[in-house]
């Protein structure tokens, strides 16, 4: 089985349980787990924010990150496919209790004219007040697009203007970093408060990290032991991640290229592929993931008629081609 | 002063208040108000629906419907400056946890297309699933728009295609029905479950109910007094809707009338104003607020650029023919 | 029938009702009704606060007091029966989010030794805090009694040493300051927030007031609009409870006294009956309710082996005397 | 330093770090992890329900035990120093909405005739619903005090009676086990559900597991994933949940004679130390801790006055004595 379902598949290789097996640990919870802080620290200052927390997933880092830039009975506006509006069983509103209000653009880019539109100032106490922007770079369910930084650019801008804090869903921000070469300092210039993940692309088991302001951080730290994230001897987990900084962020070029092959056996114009995530049409989208099973090759429904095919650290390149073949006889 | 900032401003009349005055009453919370029992019942004939409950305002008896129709981590999909997303302070993700995605659309009308690609059928525990589709009529703040009946009843066919409930905003549905001619019954066909309010344009001092089916409204009913909306002797209050119901619906064409001099004295087309609602764009709204203010004419910014105007009870052909050239004198 | 199951009961006199149908209006949501400002300046002033907020309901008045000392996460100590506890289903955990730890004491009493040993300080990002101790003053659930103010000025003392917040759920106290002639302002002086109602033994339809600083009822202002309870002309309703402070608060007496007639009927010591309340124990409560009603006197099971009785406007001497001689004869 | 702040701090041995480092792995947000599947079906087992979950945090694993059978608007009722109560940062009411009363009893025992006089039926949609009865066993803040099980079986009984459920949060259970020598199937027979610990006295790294009936943990997975529990290759970490299973139960027999030894050393009388934890009560509990600190002892304060100490995997004999000899002192 070639299982392109998504990147959060990969399995720690044995280079990683390595690192793993040999991490030094203390108790997260009480702020001594020198591997865990280590990581934190290396990660706030690879994108210059001031500190960093380290989470079981990307969903809890999105909703505390979020959570940091907008009150309850507050309003974030995010492109309409985003993954905290699609993706994370709505947490923003039933934990949070905020409010979303959704542009729609192709590739699920920044329409700065569409949030300029949508955007509410505080008129007083009976309208809701737009506190943050959302954007998702690169964008899972718009099939791994990257936002072009000039995008990005356009929107710190008015965002400074506006008093609009700006979330930056960094998921995926090292295949942005990777497929466009812009420096990571560059994506965390742009954002009040961010998400990243270790697990999916990186290849880590287990982990993703808010990073914003040392105030955010340490206001998020008691928001994240109240969902249940404080953990404690973490720094087995942080290891991976460190470890997968070090090895597994440049290799993501591999992943592109593999995805590339993919788009292309579908029909895609290899420009609409960026990175390592391919998302397409089918009027049948459960029908296609079936018989793509029976060939031996795993993809997702992701909606009624969309279908996604990820490729990732457990992909080769023979795995690419050999899907490749199966998808194009099918498509 | 010619007040024109909103219809909810209207003043109970000396014919209301002697309604009020004689009302029977009784205690709300144990069912026994039989005034508000007979309102209850007779909105939810005049819709077709089996119940509905009086709510101290439209913003409750909204908070109500849409939770009978949406869990916490559902969403409802509507259109982006919908009431319910921009002016009930985000009581549905604050209170009723749920999360909420936006179609823009010219006057704030159906975009079935829209709603199409956003609808996010049951896929599994990882994704939002879509509960609901929720639609005001008349829209408030794209100007007093009408939707029309059979957008809404394309939409309803749809709902029932995907197994969707439908939200009807109906805070002033009067205005549609007075302004189109068409039945209430018709409306209240399209609607799993809406609200109306009798304080805009109707003129009762306070109030609104929430519609729907016997189950819904029992449910509600308990969501109600936990909101604190369970009042006492209310039926003081439902005497004053249930005069207006008898008195001031038909009457609404006036407002109507008044509404279309407003908005000629502002440079509209006049087939742009469909009921007692104008909304004007000035480049700054604070300002020309300010200057009709100063000419004894109230009006209100919605937004840092939008500016309304509001028809009502309180207003006569005078005061909306002087208020036209004040208006048209600062256009 | 005679109807003690609640005080709640109560239907507005002629006068009242007169003073409703005159009463000078506005929109209460822009701050412009006449009669309500009034009320709640004067109400304010009764208890030494600075500001206070109309709300259709005493729950709604308790949730908006308490979560202007609570926030969520934090933690508030009351008595096992306080109504906040056990009867606004469950508004505090539900909307506001906080927790709830509770004592126990005969007659609803402050246990000033229980608090102590209860109360969390800030001790750190791992537990909760107490934000708050709210007491309930007359105790419904405890048969209508009396807190001594002794009582109360001795927990004010230990809070301040502490830095607790006090709420005093006040719906009754009017009760409270006619059975000991306590000036208001002395419990006033005690309570950091808190909610009187005008719809109990005062008889106004409708409505209550939370009581605070100029901050907290700004903050509520806005919240009690998230919840729905942000009504439009209600100086018809303030003009009821304003009636109700002019007339029926030396009245209170009566009731009182009516109680007292009652408890002896059920075997009480009348030491026992404070004020309106009577609270007895019967084997099945349901049975004793249900014999009552057949013999033309309505009272309500509380609790399953718990039967309530309360006296209050529409009770006559008469009444409470027929009344006395039913239930004498049942138990 | 001897660290006897809390069992949470102890570090994975040389052979768990193995167990760990060659754990079989798959995603488990897919159900695909075959170490984490085969650890909750262990450990359902154990206790003789039907399923369990695996979750970051003991904290969670009881947020989502009490949520499947607590909803919002009803309550739960627990002993006043429960971790639920006191050290989940109100995650109870702020995420799930419930609302909590407590009794108080020494030694935090269940004490029936206060949760029969507290317990509130459904008495209609007025007032809060008792739901649920939690207890605690071991008792952390009662000084790892054991419940025994005669008092637990009485409790289940009055439950069935009066259809209350039950949840267990039994993070210490397995140290109640080996001191009492009671079946884990005995405790797991009382309970509705429950949740245990691996992170605690069996030192696994992290981990804790919500223990139910099927159904209950389907929900729960679902709830999971919305507070950001879902984790992706965590066999990593359940394989040194299983290594603790294996090998570190029997074992904490030594840890309970160890806190022996340091409670006579602060007078307690050696029959009050049940476990591995040892509460005591000094006039300034942050005094007492610097004071030991300075000798090379480290120890916590949970309250103002109240001094804890905790055994467990990294304290060795020679360190409970050395430790004792420390705190005696002191003392």
């Amino acid at each position: 089985m070639i299982d392109l379902r998504s990147d959060t598949l990969t399995r720690p290789t044995d280079a990683m349980r390595e690192a793993m097996a040999r991490a030094e640990v203390g108790d997260d919870v009480y702020g001594e787990d020198p591997t865990v802080t280590a990581l934190e620290e290396r990660v706030a200052q690879m994108f210059g924010h001031e500190a960093a927390l380290f989470t079981p997933t990307g969903s809890m880092a999105n909703v505390l990150a979020v959570a940091s830039v907008v009150a309850p009975g507050q309003e974030v506006l995010c492109e309409s496919s985003a993954h905290i509006a699609r993706a994370e069983l709505g947490a923003h509103g039933a934990i949070t209790g905020l409010t979303m209000r959704t542009w729609t653009a192709p590739r699920g880019q920044v329409d700065l004219a569409a949030i300029e539109a949508m955007h509410a100032p505080d008129m007083g106490p009976f309208f809701v007040r737009t506190a943050a922007v959302s954007v998702e770079n690169t964008h899972n369910f718009a099939g791994g697009a990257v936002l072009p930084l000039d995008d990005l650019a356009a929107l710190r801008a008015w965002a400074d203007t506006t008093g609009t804090r700006l979330h930056l869903d960094g998921a995926r921000l090292w295949n942005a970093h990777v497929a466009t070469g812009t420096p990571l300092a560059d994506y965390g210039r742009i954002a009040d408060v961010m998400a990243v993940c270790l697990s999916k692309g990186l290849g880590a088991p287990v982990g993703s990290l808010m990073v914003g302001s040392a105030d955010a951080v340490a206001e998020a730290r008691v928001r994240r032991k109240r969902m249940g994230g404080g953990m404690r001897q973490v720094g087995i987990l942080a290891a991976a991640g460190a470890y997968a900084l070090d090895h597994h962020v440049e290799r993501l070029a591999e992943d592109h290229e593999h995805a590339r092959l993919l788009g292309e056996a579908l029909g895609l114009d290899p420009a609409d592929v960026d990175t390592n995530i391919v998302v397409v049409e089918r009027p049948d989208a459960q029908a296609f993931v079936s018989a793509a099973a029976d060939q031996g090759v795993r993809i997702a429904a992701v909606g009624p008629r969309t279908v996604r095919l990820v490729t990732h650290l457990d992909v080769s390149r023979t795995d690419a081609e050999r899907a490749a073949g199966v998808l194009a006889s099918l498509a």
